[in-house]
């Protein structure tokens, strides 16, 4: 023991330190992959309460820490030094273009190694050890290089801070010489500070009259709820205005599960061309629309489609608030959302249009046996249970769940800004394992062939942590999503074909574990959606559907999103 | 057709222009995966001479590309922007690190939409587009983005160029709108200079003279060759001194299948202290070791257990030599190498050990059925067939081949200084494919269980191609690399049970594509190796081999090389 550790109070290791910092924030399951920069670090997981996932590799792992913070509000991952960290940048970026909180801790060789600038293994052989934390910096709100145990304490916990108060990844080098460092393990004693700051309060009541003002003077005002009314953990003050003003309430497709869709007026999703029959016409029609947390991205809005005006705008935001054309930075929403329904007083509340799962006509009057996007979207929305996990791939999924009104309580996950496709699979992984944490019983998964190719050793992940999540295949041959872009025939966008059926097996499921199977009807589907052991919530078995679907056959919104990219790519 | 596409003499479109430079330089085959903004590009393909592999994912894709490369010399991956190209950002930094030529084209949003910042799927939603050509800059010898076809052609030379010349990953942005711009095809007339500039002649001789000095008067000189000598092209030159000369012939892990191990003057594997027998005090006790191409990386020297003075080293580089003390830059090794083996003179020539595939006595008298590394690779070197290309995963295949000597010919491809786990099945689809084009009949792939799940999904692109290469799992129960760094019997050094050997049925093999094999026992080995239709070159048949070993059974070298990386990461 040196000087130093003998003056601590509570001397406890920088790896310990992390962990139980993240165990305090919520989490309790760390991803990753084991590298020999990391493998030390490991060893004190158990004893802070965390539990090693293991993922198949490191891409995955990412998503899987995505989708297990849109869950549970934090993840964390552990990867290696190069090798291991480069493999789930995509993943990385991905959580911070959509603002999801991911702790990302990298092994990094000896800072002695680092010094003297080695030849190592997992180097480009050029004895720089900053080239990989530098490339990771635009996709981290704070980047914490652990060198030294003096400042270790204080640069976790000002990434782990900055991951939750931006909800975007951080990065964490771990050197393998300082990962068994000893520091003052007393500093644990404050909890960190999660709280976000309050806006200046004479400000703040400037901008609820100035809101309240529009809002009382409206003829027919809505409300549309946007990706980050979920990401900057605005839903309980938006719950009130909702419930309060009565006022008819939409989500745009990044914001599908953000509102308790049973609620009399929500109304279903907006995304101008693409909407929903009715919802459209709501809310290009409506004098105001208050936006709660809006991300107006190509796929958000189906091709930039919508039709509102500016003076019809109330844009409420993480770190400002626009009225018409006056902006007021530094106003968070939160704040502004409790006192405006605080302080409603009467409104002009105008009925808008009521979603539900009925089945379109030209479907259910058909005899076509085959299943078609158009009638199975809607028929899932009647299955469904009231907090299930729905994680819809990019691609005919994330576009069909449009069509869906969920029970209340469910939580959607889909990348539909980042849009990377095999993302859901991964997702599913973390998603169903913090929902095994949190007493959520059922995870569902809607992923295409062509993007279960990417990453579906993760169902292998899923059957080690004995996780049952209900997986559906959407079998109809290929990317259907880029061939309405570009390329109708072209084999590029095809894929091959593999017996989806036999994965689990070969992922290594015990007898009994899995179930499979295969559905090609909408007969198929209703015995399937009728069969209580497979909709059981309790069920102990991870199950398996191949659903086919036409090749050609997409979802409404899709079609019109596509085509306007296409035109986009070529102007 | 605007004024300037009157002017030209042979209207081409950019994308044209460029798969004709790579057809030129020798590319038959695209790696890559299809997504909206390279779809367009794509179509242009076929035109062009070159196929479209369409893997799996990205990494794949990148890693398949390095293996392509590292057979036919150069290779070329589409991705697409954002999404794509970080998901592959690991294989190309492994391609940087390794000197393996990879043209990397990522398709771009249109150079309007990146004008314009739009808010577009796949990227961070704050309007930069550079941010992630700069994430690639660190590791490509040139990035070219076309963003105007004035300047397109001369971009798409200068990066193919560079890629060949210093044999290192190129980037190379194709926007949607830019692709079908027409520009001056006569251009292609005019083949791309490859020719490594000569050296200047009276420095080259200058050196030449003092390395001859050094030769002639050493007592026991031998020659070591390493990976530069095969990435930077001295192969031809190498093997003119090594046969003139007659001079004992050594070659590093890395450097592994640059020498013709059926000449009389081959001596094996040098590795510093996880040499092979003799070896090392072959090397060790030589006054004078002519080192072609070095990388003195950790695990290319057994954790830096050279025992070489300086004072007997003669290092041939690609951009220097470097006699003693003395360096030289500026002067590449390739004619130096050639005017050398032309002026010998008089050699002393010791005659130094010679491997052979013999199984060790402790081995072969055992009467114990299982397989043990020890016994397995020199057994391999037995069955190994002329112009083999051979891929060995980093754990114990790549650690067991130093203990295989090869027949004439065969192509060795592992990556010792990147190190990335899962490369090599990625790999092995692009080895395969390139082999096949050049007329070689075996690609066989050595990899382990735990690497093998990171990117196993491969193997469907692999039968999706028709591709027969032949595929050992080495069934032991997880990452034994590194349990022999850390945690021997850690739970993250595990991985979870597969059915190997349902793999290809799974991924999609049609009936008497694929033929599976379980091997348990020296006996099922010899068995397997004797079987004609296992071992045919001209078989039709996917061939794949689960091949158990015990846990906790390694390579000695890999056993102490393993211990100094652990010594290293506590120091």
């Amino acid at each position: 023991m040196d000087v130093r550790t003998a003056e601590l109070k509570e001397p406890i290791t920088v790896a310990e330190y992390l962990f139980r910092r993240l165990h305090e924030v919520g989490v309790r399951s760390v991803h990753g992959l084991p590298g020999d920069y990391n493998l030390v670090a490991l060893d004190y997981l158990t004893n802070s309460g965390l539990r090693w996932v293991g993922n198949c590799n490191e891409l995955n792992a990412g998503y899987a820490a995505d989708g297990y913070a849109r869950v549970k509000g934090i993840a964390a991952i552990v990867t290696t030094f190069g090798v291991g960290e480069l493999s789930t940048l995509n993943a990385i970026a991905g959580a911070y273009s959509e603002y999801v909180p991911v702790v990302h801790i990298v092994g990094y060789p000896s800072t002695v190694s680092q010094r003297n600038g080695m030849l190592l293994h997992h180097t480009l052989g050029n004895g720089d050890y900053t080239v990989f934390s530098t490339m990771s910096r635009p996709i981290s709100c704070a980047v914490s290089l652990l060198n030294d145990p003096m400042d270790a304490a204080s640069l976790i916990d000002h990434a782990i801070s900055q991951c939750y108060l931006h909800s975007r990844p951080v990065y964490i080098s771990l050197p393998t010489d300082i990962v068994e460092k000893k520091i003052e393990g007393a500093r644990l004693k404050k909890s960190l500070d999660l709280e976000y700051p309050p806006n200046e309060g004479e400000k703040e009541d400037y901008v609820v009259a100035v809101v309240l003002k529009y809002l009382r003077e409206a003829t027919n005002p809505v409300i549309l709820v946007d990706a980050c009314a979920i990401r900057h953990r605005a839903l309980k003050e938006t719950h009130e205005l909702i419930k309060t003003s009565g006022l008819p309430t939409f989500v745009t497709p990044m914001g599908k599960g953000a509102v308790d869709e049973t609620l009399p007026n929500y109304g279903g999703v907006y995304a101008g061309s693409g909407s929903n029959a009715g919802v459209r016409k709501a809310v290009e029609s409506s004098d105001l629309v208050l936006t709660i947390g809006s991300i107006k991205s190509d796929f958000n809005t189906a091709g930039f489609t919508y039709r509102i005006s500016d003076l019809n705008s109330v844009d409420l935001h993480s770190s400002f608030v626009r009225v018409r054309y006056s902006e007021y930075p530094g106003v968070r929403m939160n704040g502004v959302l409790h006192k405006v329904a605080l302080h409603l007083g009467q409104l002009k509340v105008k009925a808008g249009p009521v979603p539900n799962n009925t089945i379109p006509d030209a479907e259910s009057k058909s005899s076509d046996p085959t299943i078609t996007q158009a009638w199975f979207w809607p028929r899932l929305g009647q299955w469904l249970c009231e907090n299930d996990v729905v994680i819809t791939e990019t691609g005919t999924a994330n576009f069909g769940i449009w069509e869906t009104r969920f029970p209340k309580g469910v939580t959607a996950i889909s990348q539909v800004l980042w849009g990377s496709i095999g993302y859901a699979t991964g997702a599913c992984q973390g998603a169903a394992l913090a929902a095994k944490e949190v007493g959520i019983n059922r995870t569902i998964l809607f992923t295409g062939d062509g993007s279960f190719q990417l990453t579906a050793q993760e169902v292998s992940t899923m059957l080690k942590l004995r996780l049952n999540p209900i997986i559906f295949i959407i079998c109809n041959k290929g990317y259907t999503i880029e061939r309405y872009i570009h390329g109708w025939d072209a084999g590029y966008n095809d894929v091959q074909e593999w017996d989806y059926k036999g994965i689990p097996a070969v992922f290594g499921a015990a007898k009994g574990q899995a179930q499979t199977y295969v559905v090609k009807s909408k007969e198929d589907v209703e015995k399937l959606f009728t069969d209580k052991d497979f909709s059981a919530p309790m069920s102990d078995k991870l199950r398996f559907v191949e659903l086919h679907i036409p090749r050609d056959d997409a979802p409404e919104a899709l079609k019109s999103t596509a085509e306007a990219a296409a035109k986009r790519n070529a102007e």
